[in-house]
């Protein structure tokens, strides 16, 4: 199954790339944008055909490398 | 509105950040994984109440600033 990974900065932890990313979308005319986040998507493809199965290696996968539980949160499905 | 665009190499394009995370995870045992992606995430607030209006104007973000068109594809979508 192809599973699709979004991981977010925690609320409250500055977002330095959002910001600059934030400010160069107004700096082009854009100045109705506000409140910019930028994180990662990490698309996978994961040989289990049990879902809990599939669900627990994610969270694994996540905890041991793809995610910094200090600063990041991660949600994830399948696709 | 709250706007989820989703940036992804696209397909063909090599992806070295992809490959790194699969021989990562490869490494530390997850061996049923396979054909890693890694793109980006970008959340904003739009301020728009004509979702056509704001569906342009984050089209022309993509394009001006958010996404590399040459290697690049984008969808995004509200939240």
């Amino acid at each position: 199954m192809r599973v699709q990974v979004l991981v977010r900065l925690k609320p409250g932890v500055l977002d330095v790339q959002g910001k600059a990313v934030e400010k160069g979308l107004q700096g082009l005319g854009f100045s109705d944008v506000d409140n910019v986040r930028v994180g990662r998507l990490i698309e996978l493809d994961l040989e289990s055909d049990n879902l809990d199965d599939a669900k627990a290696k994610v969270s694994q996968m996540c905890e041991k490398l793809l995610v910094n539980g200090v600063i990041e949160n991660f949600e994830f499905c399948t696709l």
